[in-house]
């Protein structure tokens, strides 16, 4: 990926494949980490947001759809809620969504990048709202990849990856290995969800992703959304489970506990989502 | 709305409330008709594109999903097929889908710029493919609000309109009087179909002409989708029929007939995209 390209007449851009996503505002940080290029920006139309070697990763205005399309269906099925995984996230918006439910009683978030941690509570702090300081709340500032590695056997009810694309840190995010450990992690019952890229503007990273879920977990399904700052707008979230498709029924009791705080998420919405599959892509899922 | 921004670089943008989308090329065609600034564009990454007044229109690899989901909702639904009108859709990308269908007899296509048409022809001519020399198409360079004025009562199967953001030309085809007349000349049987905007970048455009058309009609409901191009690259489309809501139900013959040579819609495709309404906006139109 490009680095973003900052213009005098202050438009920060996000270029791919020939086409640019670019907001207006001005650069608050822009720095290294040892793991990637940080940088914060304030916008005019989605307030503050977050790039990662020069990929828009969030926006304080541009956030719920990513979030609550990543934990809802994942938490209103999964069998138990007691202990939930989420890999990266470490802007909070996932364990923020996560920490909504009272059923959840540890969470452990696996980020490998501490600054982006610091610079998220420092200048996004709406993203992590309470989760940052919610007691059940562990930060690790660990890798991921070694951490599902090392965890115990069925020993998590919930895993969410939140990375980001691909290439740099979230490389072994996409691969069998790291799906085979998280199979191994999750107690009978549980839920895994990935992010899984854009159907038209990584498509073919996207099928390989979906397929290689299915293959490892038996069960797996893309769930299509939208987050405009990413590239072509159009994402999807992929869920599987070992004991059946159960991430497609939300249940009842609980989604009607979430669903008044959600702004795109709801059991009807979810349903709709998991069906509309472009017909390029059902025909090469099946 | 802004013209498009050309740079040196080789960027031509659409700016909308502090963002920007932007292909790499270069510009073809930059002239002003009566009606509209006109702009063809040859770009990497969706080869040769079209802007009228520099909002983004449609691009030659960048079509599908708008007009498949414009057309077959609807003619796969409605009681027959004979006669066909489509307002605006110079570029002839809905007039390519709908001849696709062998039941339709006749189709008025009614195109109030002419330059519109023959920039398309020439440099986008895969968007109209066969349908510019299909005997069934019959071109009309007028004006669509007077056309449906005019026009008899009960005269048209379906209805569709291609048109761009009600600002400029396209401003009269979002009012009471318009869906009025459109109601008053569909046939019983007949479905009604307008591009509506999108749910985030034009929030309240949106919700205000569902609601509109639910009125006149009694049945209207929004279909989402995405096109990458426009502002949030979320869009909808909103179907209406005076006798129930009969676009919700594609009947099987028609759409096995038609399935095949679609890229995104297919009756399970729309099935999810009609139910796949974000929550803020269910909470809105109920």
């Amino acid at each position: 990926m490009d680095s973003p390209s900052t213009t005098a007449s202050g438009w920060i851009d996000e270029h791919h494949q020939g086409v640019r996503y670019g907001l207006q505002g001005r650069v608050l940080v822009d720095e290294k980490s040892p793991y990637q290029r940080i940088t914060v920006i304030d916008s005019s139309r989605y307030g503050k947001g977050l790039l990662l070697d020069g990929c828009w990763m969030t926006a304080e205005h541009q956030e719920r759809h990513y979030h609550e399309s990543l934990v809802h269906p994942a938490l209103c099925s999964a069998a138990q809620l007691e202990r939930v995984l989420v890999i990266g996230g470490g802007d909070g918006g996932t364990a923020r969504e996560c920490l909504r439910y009272q059923d959840v009683k540890h969470l452990d978030m696996v980020e490998i990048d501490g600054r982006v941690v610091e610079l998220s509570q420092k200048h996004l702090p709406s993203i992590g709202g309470h989760a940052w300081s919610d007691a059940r709340l562990q930060l690790n500032l660990e890798d991921g990849i070694a951490w599902v590695a090392n965890a115990t056997d069925s020993s998590y009810d919930v895993i969410l990856v939140d990375g980001s694309d691909p290439t740099g840190p979230a490389e072994g995010l996409f691969n069998k290995t790291f799906f085979k450990q998280c199979r191994r992690i999750l107690r009978p019952g549980g839920v895994f969800a990935t992010q899984s890229e854009s159907p038209e503007a990584f498509r073919q990273v996207h099928i390989d992703t979906v397929r290689l879920i299915r293959q490892i977990f038996g069960h797996a399904d893309p769930l299509y959304g939208w987050v405009p700052m990413y590239p072509s707008g159009w994402w999807s979230w992929t869920f599987a489970a070992v004991d059946g498709p159960r991430y497609r029924n939300p249940l009842p009791a609980r989604a009607a506990a979430i669903s008044s705080g959600c702004e795109i998420w709801s059991p009807r919405w979810q349903q709709g989502a998991f069906q509309a599959i472009p017909a390029f892509i059902e025909r090469e899922l099946t």
